[in-house]
């Protein structure tokens, strides 16, 4: 992924959507410096602070000189350039005279931010919005939306710059999950949550009305992103469902795709109506959809994220059977109970590997699975030996291990005591251990096919969570979560080897 | 609460488990110095550190001269005085001998956190217990369990110390939640999660095989302690079917319960046989009784959590109407949809509300339920007017306000941009917003009977969450959780409601 960012070519450089995404120059409609009195002036904050060339943003004001420290022009007719985008955050009725002043200008790509069109009945100013922007050829996201987030901004070259034309200065970590949104609170407020637990971003589109362009251009772009492998969908209605339909089972079968759809029931979809015009559908009708596609499919935005985290990681399970490894009775008791109760297997291990597992653990441990180590901090077994014998006996298709502790908390509680660090402990640091103990590990399950999902219940703060996160490994605070993360790996599989199957035949 | 805890006396003082809580001496068997390698050494230490009188804690080692700063005995018989508890933490076929020790020194209360008993088959180890127990007329928790948190502990006489025999350093802030547990995990680990979302503990049982002081005994203490306000409760197994019925009928029709029931499942019984030696009956049963007597029961860690937290918040609504505030019509569906999926109602508001609230929004808002105010820092109308209105009219039970933005982020951000602070917010702190805001709605929720659940997806480190959570305010940092303790909210009032119609009739 890395690679193919730092080459000076990207494979989507001729897709109509490419300059929204890596516009080389913008200007900006409706910025000013009254940061939070305005939601153009935190939009412009935030392109700038991503690190866009500022001599190539051009903000249009009708009586400021400067705006947040950039030289502002009375008309966009005045610019020494035609801008490879405009955006646009103004009332309403403004929008279409500014907008056909930029057709005036030669500018085909435009975001318009502003709310108040069909969303609240004013199907006039639609009609005026589709006119203009018909007669000049241009293209535009919105109206009644946020825009783009891109963490992979490639202009002028490569660097660690990103464009976020949303308002939400917080920008999570980047990486290879992509989101597109009939909400901007889906496709940004969601951020902060993002950088917390590793939710890892390459591009988000906050689409609104999308009355030009629309889901399915924004998933035609994703499908052959070589910096997105997993998509995330917000969906309040979809306009061309047979588009949509064709493109998502083309891109399931290489990309998962975990979708919200918000309808469906009375006051959503009120809602629904509200915000963005539409009219939402019947709920089974989409359930039965995302089944058919291999969609992911929730109503929590929890679980949105998890689930994206969890797919991005990049190991597909073969099966849905799940091995448990412990350091707690009851953990593993609910762990078990919520696995089987979501379908999965949580089989009984064989007299064979009983007896092998029985070398490596304490001999009041339960041998069973899940497997019971009671108190341990034994790391060697705990991370290495029993799930590579778990892993290897192929009794089981991933592995969730409770409690990935972190060490260093305990050593340093230990001297704060004023107790001595015991002499195995002495090297130990979080790098070291995820030297010796996450990366061969990782390196194992890929090999293997065989996920394999931590707890550390001391949390997303502490440091050794962060290391997981590093790498791109499912780690978790508490225990509900990797369950249900797995049984969306283990459909998703099932889905795909489906079509696999189906396509041989 | 705190006023009950300052005074002298204790309303459970005479009860035989207060000194379980509150001893004002203990020995400790199987402590030592190896912190990481005996999980003794950590709870001695928790003892210790919770601020435990130094010189009421009696050490026995046979080798040792001095465990953790402590002076220590060879033999419990060598005391020089007769300690309210005794707490053993040895390897299993030791204990029966130190257990006949205690008795004839005279020591009724103990806790014995061994494991190796009848959850491993150990029937013989067990019957030992018991009769040198009886003999001695002593009451124990456990065996196979981490003891029990108490953080009011009242020797010598109240100050700012627990007493915590668990091996989990980590301790919530004090408050009104108590837990019973079948595991030391869920009575224990949870606590960082705890600390970080505000669910603040008052005691904490891990009660492991209830050899002999079980579940009900300790339901029948939490039942009169001014100091406990909600139950929380993990269970493997019930031995006492009727007495915990009765006791339960007893005590929802005052404080709510949440309950996790592990069993139910092949993977999840196997795991509980191991675990304290239990017979795991059917989900159903266990379904019904709860149902039956008005407990909430989850399979979710997080949902017990954050249902526990719900409760303490101590507020009930009416009924199961929600009104929805938010300035995300996307977040604003998707509560809706979840809201209804549940089975609450998320009415339309009558026109008369209606035209009150237009006064407040601006004119792209969409007035309606979910009322959708858009971009907007207009904290007064957000945070007093209009969940006022909301309330006042009578239409709705409760309120969901999204977003409670922390405002002080904001301006950071501002000032860091080059940005001025504009004059509205120039007096604008957490502190300033919590006096302004958070407090008086408080007080005006809690006379409405109507709870208001905020969400500030800046999340739980931001200071301004930390202003909530001081308050005992339902704050959360995204919006599946509220719709969730919503519901319990209104499910848990509406059996109390029945109840007192039947008392009535």
């Amino acid at each position: 992924m890395t690679e193919l960012s730092e080459k000076n070519t990207h494979p989507l450089e001729g897709h109509f959507l490419y300059s929204f995404l890596n516009p080389k120059s913008i200007t900006v409609f409706g910025a000013n410096n009254e940061y939070l009195g305005t939601m153009g002036a935190m939009q412009l904050r935030n392109v700038i602070f991503g690190g866009f060339p500022k001599d190539k943003i051009f903000p249009i004001h009708p009586k400021l000189k400067e705006v947040q420290g950039l030289k502002t022009y009375q008309s966009v007719l005045d610019l020494p350039e035609i801008p490879d985008l405009a955006f646009i955050i103004l009332r309403p009725h403004i929008v279409p005279q500014v907008l056909e002043e930029c057709g005036q200008k030669g500018i085909k790509k435009v975001i318009i931010t502003s709310g108040g069109f069909r969303e609240i009945g004013n199907e006039d100013l639609y009609n005026e919005l589709i006119k203009i922007t018909t007669k000049y050829d241009m293209r535009f996201i919105g109206p009644n939306c946020l825009g783009v987030y891109n963490a992979w901004y490639r202009y002028p070259e490569y660097s660690d710059t990103n464009f976020n034309t949303m308002w939400i200065h917080e920008t999570p970590e980047r990486g290879n999950i992509s989101i597109i949104a009939h909400s901007g609170t889906i496709a940004s407020h969601i951020f902060w949550a993002c950088r917390d637990i590793g939710v890892k971003i390459s591009k988000s589109f906050s689409i609104g009305n999308e009355d030009d362009i629309d889901i399915v251009d924004c998933l035609n772009y994703l499908k052959d992103d070589p910096e997105t492998s997993v998509i995330g969908l917000y969906i309040e209605e979809i306009k061309r469902g047979k588009e949509f339909m064709d493109l998502i089972k083309d891109i399931t079968s290489k990309k998962p795709i975990v979708a919200i759809y918000a309808g469906g029931t009375k006051a959503a979809s009120r809602t629904i109506m509200g915000h963005t015009g539409s009219i939402a559908g019947d709920d089974n009708i989409f359930e039965s959809v995302f089944k058919e596609t291999g969609i992911i499919s929730t109503i929590s935005i929890k679980d949105f994220m998890y689930y994206l985290r969890e797919f991005s990681s990049g190991i597909l399970p073969k099966g849905n059977r799940l091995g448990i490894l412990t350091d707690s009775g009851g953990c593993g008791a609910m762990m078990a109970k919520a696995a089987e109760k979501s379908g999965l297997a949580v089989p009984e291990f064989s007299e064979e590997l009983k007896s092998k597992l029985k070398e490596h653990v304490v001999d009041i441990a339960n041998i069973d699975n899940p497997l019971d180590l009671t108190f341990s901090f034994g790391v060697h077994n705990k991370y290495i030996k029993i799930p590579k014998l778990m892993i290897n006996s192929d009794e089981i298709d991933g592995v969730v291990i409770y409690a990935a502790w972190a060490v260093e908390e305990f050593l340093d509680i230990v001297k704060k005591s004023g107790g001595d660090v015991p002499d195995i402990f002495a090297q130990t640091s979080n790098e070291m251990m995820s030297r010796a103990y996450l990366k061969p590990m990782q390196k194992f399950a890929r090999k293997k096919s065989a996920p394999i999902l931590y707890i550390c219940p001391q949390g997303y703060s502490n440091d050794w969570v962060k290391e997981f996160i590093k790498l791109n490994i499912p780690i978790f605070d508490l225990w509900d979560m990797p369950i249900k993360c797995f049984e969306v790996l283990a459909k998703y599989s099932e889905y795909r080897k489906k079509l696999s199957q189906t396509s041989k035949s």
